[in-house]
């Protein structure tokens, strides 16, 4: 091989390429791939979540779900399919009804005439079946049916399950056609309470961004144009991504009466007259995956938040001599079963990988520690870990035992560390600005990042219409910090 | 009121009717109403989970869950749609095949000449979309793409999720429509180690049968003409109900090659060649709360495996003066965390409802054990509790401090109880039998349960497919602990 060959023969600085910088959207891609995270299916926008994606949603599910709990709310199991005409009824109250569903109208394949498998003629459906794109209304239906008084509220229903919505343009974790949530559906005597609900879970939202996504996000209302068709009010939380693009990362709607007067949701009050309910519903997706990537992702993959990571140490055999083997493989055992004692969950790499591979593996899939055991190791007692998110730096010598009672500290800090330099990060891309030719000239220079300002200044403005199309941005939210006062416009996910 | 009306009005004996032994369709039906499991939801064939019914799901699913990743494998996700020709791929292959599906034709809802909504025209699909009725295909395609050596053997992978098969006669948790799953799927290199899996499956599923549900049941092979279309074997849990039908419990299944040739899942083995992978699949449904049922519930409702029960202490506060409210309820609460810090799940019934009636409710949902706290309790330190499976045989006192520290035993007791009470019915239901007249005389006589005769009896017999089709009945199983020597013929769900 002449020199010069061997030069473009060298590997990129960067586990993952192209960089964030030369191409946010192919990273991201590629982060995910090299994570071995998910992949696209053979069903046009859909997506297959692969175990180690698929573990961190576990883990997200585990953790949410508990806080749902405690707010009093009770799991349930509502049909996938609604029939047609439920949607019919929604239409006629909501205008922005969103209508790319996936249809049912047949219930059997038969061989047709060509002796092609097909759906069968003769089992076409009287009323045609949506693939439920959320569950408002079959849920409503059912509230309907079993609130009669004021003694059976409020009441509390989430549920898990898949979703679909046809997507044009779709992309892993954030956008696509079907996908899995939690949808919570609450019913109130009262519009106070509902109101509160609504922002209560959203409390919920940000509790389990900031203290197990180690994602910082902006609470705040939408506005009246991007609020969800029949909402009085949605509450959001807003995440800026690294590439400076804001990504709505979960709603929360006070839907006033409009769905209890669709489905005709009443209940008998104390004063014994018939009222309508109140009612709210929220809901956090898989796209929350896409938006941890987004958010701590670095040029080397992903980096887990430590309390979602699918396993939070890497442990990885060093072999230099195959006689040492078994020795190390298990004293890893042993090591394995140690930390998960302690509450820490850990992977032996016991592949034929080579040492260095092993180690890009658990870089490239992000995982919060690693720690090398060899032969050395485990003569002298001693063992080399590094936190993933401080690259070269987090490298650390430790007794085992040291170790043993230091992980959940280092776990606990890289946690702190990656919300608080996510938090700087986001600071430093909302711009206060003063008028709308600030926002022009901001966007027109395409600096990163959104702009804060007075929220009068956009309402009802033609030049904010104007600025939205060329630019291509929206209204992200009424940051709840600024009491309504200002807005935050920003392009988005 | 006259004499003969009060007597008219006196309710019935039991807290369900009609009892098990009047009608048990019925009465089944009734028990899932009182306990508030589970509805017809307004979609044909299709059942809505009410939350009460959820939660004993949800402690099912966290129980195999830790059992099936006990065995090294992996969750995923794969989509809900697959694509049409992935069934006509399988079709070819396998006589069997279910044709009975959902299938999806269209992509947008709009609104037609008629100005009602309806399938947009011009959204059909270019290839009809089914709801997956079971997932070999479409997971059968990744592994395909994710096999390449025989270190990417085993490849073991499950998918907890909602299939869709359209159901003529639905019946609430035992054949709906839509249910919930999970469905595992692995792929070896070798039958031996294939074939091994499947049986090993079949163990997980034994264990969650008999330690978490007590049901105890018979695993064995199905003969040919059972087996799950291209199955080379499939392993089943037969389990028998209380009104002397089998129900298939589970099943576990070696299939050979036939999805490794359908799907082209080859390895690189290490003697260099390319070879066809071997799989396995096997699936537990929610038809097993239906199961949970029909062994255990009796005439006053359920009766819920104390593992799985969604709470398993009712605490019934007993207020006869309201002065004493605020005292009872606090103590109710404080029992309820002292509980729970000793790992028992508990629910306070702080509803307005009567105290005979807070009882009623208990027993009919349940509850493995319910405890009264009245004002009387309170001051004298002592607590009646009482095992919802041993009526008011099962009636106990205790200081709360001997109430907290047996009621873990008393759980487990009832466990064991649970399973050898159902264990000891199961035996009786099963007669040994030596002739095909033996079998007609039995069924013709309408005797509860199923008889066991040697395999070689009913072995291509024409006399046997007359008894079938005369009584409705099948062959169960080849139960292993008969060395596939001898078969059990019932009638079953």
């Amino acid at each position: 091989m002449t020199e010069a060959a061997a030069k473009s023969n060298k590997p990129p600085r960067t586990a993952i390429t192209p960089t964030r910088e030369e191409n946010f959207p192919e990273w991201y891609q590629n982060v995910i791939k090299a994570a071995d995270m998910a992949e696209n299916a053979p069903v046009r926008g859909c997506m297959i979540v692969k175990p180690y994606g698929y573990a961190m949603w576990e883990n997200i599910q585990q953790g949410l779900d508990r806080l749902i709990k405690a707010e009093g709310v009770e799991n349930a199991y509502f049909p996938l399919l609604i029939p047609l005409s439920y949607f019919a009824k929604e239409a006629e109250h909501i205008d922005g009804f969103a209508k790319e569903c996936a249809v049912v109208t047949h219930h059997r394949l038969s061989m047709n005439e060509k002796n092609e498998l097909a759906p069968d003629k003769d089992s076409v459906l009287a009323e045609p079946l949506v693939i439920r794109p959320t569950s408002e209304t079959i849920i409503g239906e059912s509230m309907h049916n079993w609130v009669q008084s004021y003694r059976d509220l409020p009441l509390k229903l989430n549920q898990w399950c898949n979703i679909m919505r046809w997507e044009m343009r779709p992309r892993l974790f954030l956008r696509t056609a079907e996908f899995l949530w939690q949808e919570g559906h609450n019913a109130f005597a009262t519009a106070e309470e509902a109101d509160k609900d609504a922002r209560q879970m959203l409390g919920v939202y940000q509790d389990m961004f900031e203290n197990y996504l180690a994602i910082p996000a902006i609470p705040g209302a939408k506005t009246p144009e991007e609020r969800f068709p029949g909402a009085v009010e949605t509450y959001t939380l807003e995440a800026f991504m690294q590439d400076g693009k804001a990504l709505q990362g979960c709603t929360s709607h006070f839907l006033g009466q409009t769905f209890a007067k669709s489905c005709d949701i009443k209940y008998l009050s104390q004063d014994g007259t018939q009222k309508l309910a109140w009612t709210t519903s929220w809901g956090f997706t898989s796209r929350t995956v896409g938006a941890a990537i987004m958010v701590h992702a670095d040029d080397d993959g992903m980096v887990m938040p430590p309390k979602l990571a699918p396993y939070q140490v890497a442990i990885l055999p060093i072999v230099r001599d195959d006689a040492d083997t078994g020795k190390i493989l298990a004293f890893c055992d042993d090591l394995q079963r140690k930390l998960a004692a302690n509450g820490v969950t850990a992977r032996t790499d016991k592949t034929e990988a080579r040492s260095s591979d092993k180690m890009w593996t658990a870089i490239k899939k992000g995982v919060p520690v690693r720690v090398e055991v060899g032969a050395r190791e485990i003569a002298e007692g001693k063992l080399t870990f590094t936190r993933r998110d401080l690259g070269k730096d987090g490298k650390k010598t430790a007794t085992v035992d040291e170790f043993l009672s230091s992980v959940g500290g280092v776990l606990e800090q890289m946690h702190k560390d990656m919300l608080e330099r996510a938090r700087a990060k986001m600071k430093a891309m909302v711009t206060d600005i003063a008028s709308l030719k600030e926002m022009r000239d901001f966007f027109a220079a395409e600096k990163t990042g959104g702009v804060r300002l007075d929220y009068s200044l956009i309402k009802g403005s033609e030049e904010f219409e104007a600025i939205k199309k060329e630019f291509s941005v929206t209204s992200r939210c009424l940051p709840f910090s600024d009491k309504g006062q200002k807005v935050i416009v920003a392009k988005a996910y």
